[in-house]
């Protein structure tokens, strides 16, 4: 069924920083036939407001942004960084060629000089009227991964009644533990992760040499 | 400037539940030139989220869903149920008209029968793969405005940098309550909410006579 795409899309970030968006990412991620979420450096998140579509979703983690983008080339996909840069075109406008990875920005500061040099291009969402300076990630991710399979012309899934046939659940994956699959385990780990502050946010040191402003992202409001 | 519009856009949601998604909600609106986010029913919310951009939105609220279609009529505007109903059209192919206001269900549940009489029409947003069976709301709405912008022709915000930039703020909006403007309100206000959390969610009672779920969609992951 998946092999009949003839393009790939995917989501790359680099050192998540608020945990609490990723199960929302996920939902759009699944919602929108994204091949893989891709964690460059931190990759430890929590899934609550996925509503267990974590479980649908292949994720897949990379130490440093230059093997992500070599994963990437392999497999002959573009990098398309979501970010309003000079050169950025208007996401309707479809840019697109090939299979497309999309590196998303933290929210507040963007993607940082290192991020933007493994883009191929650069989309961005267009804004009306005065007020707000950045969408929040996923609503940016998720307006860019409906414009990606209306261009791709990936098929719709069927509907049935006011829901959407959700599938079997694929076969198991090899990261399991990135995925919290029930609203006990999720609600479990959270409390875990609460208690386990005072001793740092973080499941592992990231070996990446990129700066991070992790603990900003974690507190921004 | 605003009057140069042609259409307007506005969207309405009906005994709100999620609060804490009103914020990135309020963000969107304000980042896709929506004229205004009326509530009906219940209108307590959380602005956590919004960044500062409800202080930028203007917010009005009626008791029942046909006083807002009352208001909305008069200023020539459809209503747009955002459904996957049967004759739902996806939102990309544009089934717009003139100013629209856009009817979000709350998630899991949809529209109700009740809220589906007052749409002129449905659109619903294409999903591809397997997996989930509804988008966050934040998200959807997000898609759609997004799409009526582009068809509205809204002239776009000014870029300077990686920024769109920030317009002066408006002059005060009647209701101000409804509006918490600095993080260390909202903090505060969060916090005064969880003490009262015993006494009941609400700061009011609802005098529609709708049913509500109200509960259910507080404690839905």
């Amino acid at each position: 069924m998946e092999n009949e795409k003839r393009y790939e899309s995917y989501v790359l970030i680099h050192n998540i920083a608020k945990r609490h968006n990723v199960g929302t990412l996920a939902r759009s991620c699944t919602a929108f036939g994204v091949s893989e979420l891709i964690l460059v450096g931190r990759r430890d998140f929590n899934a609550f407001g996925s509503h267990g579509s974590t479980s649908h979703l292949n994720f897949r983690h990379f130490h440093s942004l230059s093997l992500a983008k070599s994963f990437l080339k392999e497999r002959d996909c573009d990098i398309c960084g979501v970010e309003i840069t000079d050169d950025a075109v208007a996401v309707n406008q479809h840019p697109f060629k090939r299979s497309t990875a999309f590196l998303l920005g933290n929210e507040g500061t963007g993607l940082s000089a290192k991020e933007c040099e493994i883009c191929d291009f650069f989309v961005y969402i267009p804004q009306y009227g005065c007020g707000t300076a950045s969408l929040n990630v996923t609503v940016a991710a998720s307006i860019v991964l409906h414009h990606f399979g209306v261009w791709a012309g990936f098929s719709e899934r069927t509907r049935e009644g006011n829901k959407f046939v959700v599938a079997e659940r694929p076969t198991k994956q090899e990261r399991k533990n990135y995925c919290a699959e029930t609203t006990e385990s999720i609600v479990e780990e959270r409390r875990l992760k609460r208690e386990n502050t005072s001793n740092g946010f973080f499941d592992e040191s990231v070996k990446d040499d990129s700066s991070s402003n992790l603990l900003d992202g974690l507190f921004d409001s």
